[in-house]
């Protein structure tokens, strides 16, 4: 595999599967807080939105996951399909284990995503994050930046606050908005207030509220915190195993110590 | 986005617009002291010099900048056209938020910057820079080093000093001079003699006074201090932002940091 | 040579030495505890398997190893076909110096790796490594971790523990079955118990126990224990030379210290 | 500039220019002790060897040095044509400001040496190096490590020490031995005996005499020493110059430290 490559998978490659109705891309990759990434998958099992398609990269760490079952599995992210419960718009929703490391990285990356995004005649992305603050709030606003002056004025009403958030927007949550505005699409990115050092259930819930109001979609928080600490056991159990190998010292990374 | 690329802007695709009388290449990219960018900025300004061109490339940083009106912006750099208020040259001038940071980035960046210049016929290059000498002067001298003998005499006369700054010159004010050299181009590095700690507004007008005898032309500098100082702001307000990510810990980067 | 690249040798070419029955291929590159490289290279010896290929790559480290008899030879892999005794599957054996380094490079390796198993028809694949634990165990198990749902039954009744061992596997070792798996190949990762810190043997036996059920080979074990007293004195040898480099200070790196 | 690039300089494109007997490549490109790179220096001057051709490459430090003439230059090799005075082989050597650093870009820059080498028809290769040791000795003894086993023999009678030096051979010197046996071609590297941490003139002469015996050419070594000083005083400017950029802090590298 020499460059990021799109696989569709079986509900993807069935009939209509990619006719959507004015696609919405919903980005949810891993970031500050989690808050996208929690905020997206809640989303795809709330509504059981059907996976439609992975992506894989040779800029993603070269390792694999052991899952309980005694399989393995590659790190990967993924498209999963959602159509729109009355007369919306339908979604195209991003999740991942990974972002990709390097600009040049990011950049291919990003560009294969927009691809797939534009083959199915997709023009409006949202992405979702969080605006580490470093510190705590009870009521996270839920800072707004968009790719055209115009969806400045419109999400100012739906409930985004512009104007505070300052500085700049690392990984695809601002690259899939920059490079997809120089192909003519329009978005912004929806960063939820949080403390930037912990996963943040409750600022996932206010990005999903604004979220909700943009999509003219009703979405149940209900099982949100609980999805969360799920989340956040996950990660712990990475740190874990991240320490376990570092442990074993100049053996590891494929043993390459010894020789260089 | 696979490699570094050149789009021209509304006012670069209209007739006539790229066809300059012996154009000169003018260059003030981000370095020491940001001598070099404030020296071209302010020009672009005081003659209210017309943007052609934008450069993006995949090896600048994978981030976008949120701007004061509630937008992003992708990073990158930009051609602007002046033309010579009498019979002098034409000008095409080059600014940008970033360098790229490898080698391999910085040759392929210049090269496609000297692509765009050799398209529109040009030949000769000017980039302005600072030399850092890690002390304050009250008049700045600007040392000069050029592509061939006989334009080292030439320069001598029009007020560059030579056989004083010595080493080498990082990034692309050295890069496009060599580069350049090898296709036939010709031209020379101003370095203002500056501290190389801080931004230095009287060193870019020391640069600009010797840059207006080359190229014939006048240009007023009383705006440039002010322009120095919002320069200044809008850097140190970068660097507190840095911080800010900083702060974030193990999450930043798009939070591949528990993965790893 | 621009990419990673196999050189079939003399025993390569010769007729029908490429057409193996069901060819099953068997991974021991360099990892954690010189697990995986021991078991390899002692069925080598052991069966006398012949040398078919090497695989060379620019992502090696960038010197070459003086041998005893005052030659030079390069960093590679190589390839060892090795033919069932019996009516089992015929092996190609897999062992090296070193692997790359990089995501991009582990990427790309594994690729042609599987490009060239491919091209002999093979379809299963078992890579041997370590599982860290910084403990000592009498008696090390053999944890498994495989492409399939139904091969996780089948290797459980055959010696393989699985539910053990969590988080990921790094490297060619599980980068082989993660890739193989995307092109319809099948097989498991064998990671014997082991400390991690030091190279071992009685791992080594371990894994070739169990390798040997699966493969329906009986694997004699006499030798293992000094050919990895060799293995560790090759290593040892290795670091020495490493640690003189490094003392060699600024000048070391192809002098590139003075310059930059 | 995307990859690395000879340029034939005017005598290399002079009818029969590169028509050479039995053309042999001698290598001396910087590393330990700065060895390799005096010894073939001085064969260049004391024989007044004419350049030929320049390599300029994408992987060399981003940066032009300033020469005393107040003009620019790139970093860059140089290959010289030597014609052998009697009736040996000609030579052609190769010098050079740099090598590339990484495994990658040494792999790519070797290939064009040896495309290049190819092109005239050369078949062997020597290259120059120290090999550092932390001692200093009286009489400095130069090992061997060589492409193929009936050289190891033959090269023994002509003065080299085999069987001392262990290790790895790191850079141009061992790959383009490694990489050339891979397409047919033999040679050897001489390691002069060197402390390692200082320019080391008599260790030169120690190679140069045994490379004089193997070419069959008679090499004064009078204005070796002189030479050596030189290229050492060379060498504490630049650790100088970068020492000053250093004292420069963040906004160094092309000022990139204020934005990221």
């Amino acid at each position: 595999m020499k460059e990021t490559t799109i696989i569709l998978r079986k509900a993807g490659k069935e009939k209509g599967a990619l006719k959507l109705r004015n696609p919405v891309l919903i980005v949810g990759l891993p970031g500050i807080g989690l808050v996208g990434k929690l905020a997206t998958e809640h989303m795809i099992r709330e509504f059981k939105a059907e996976k439609v398609a992975e992506l894989y990269s040779p800029h993603f760490p070269h390792q694999v996951l052991m899952t309980r079952k005694g399989t393995i599995r590659m790190l990967k992210n993924r498209f999963y399909v959602l159509r729109h419960p009355k007369k919306g718009s339908d979604m195209l929703l991003l999740v991942g284990d990974v972002q990709a490391v390097t600009s040049e990285a990011q950049y291919e990356v990003c560009g294969k995503m927009l691809d797939f995004f534009d083959s199915i005649g997709g023009k409006i992305i949202y992405t979702l994050g969080g605006y580490g603050t470093g510190k705590m709030v009870d009521k996270p606003r839920v800072f707004g930046s968009a790719t055209h002056k115009d969806l400045v004025e419109q999400l100012k009403k739906q409930g985004l606050v512009f104007g505070v958030a300052t500085g700049s927007i690392v990984g695809a949550a601002g690259m899939l908005l920059g490079l997809g505005r120089l192909r003519g699409m329009r978005g912004a990115c929806l960063m939820g207030e949080t403390h930037g050092g912990y996963v943040d259930a409750k600022c996932a819930q206010s990005v999903l509220k604004v979220l909700g109001t943009l999509l003219n979609i009703e979405i149940n928080l209900t099982k949100l915190e609980d999805r969360a600490k799920e989340s956040e056991k996950f990660m712990r159990k990475m740190e874990k195993e991240v320490e376990r190998q570092r442990g074993l010292g100049g053996m590891q990374d494929g043993g390459l110590g010894y020789i260089r």
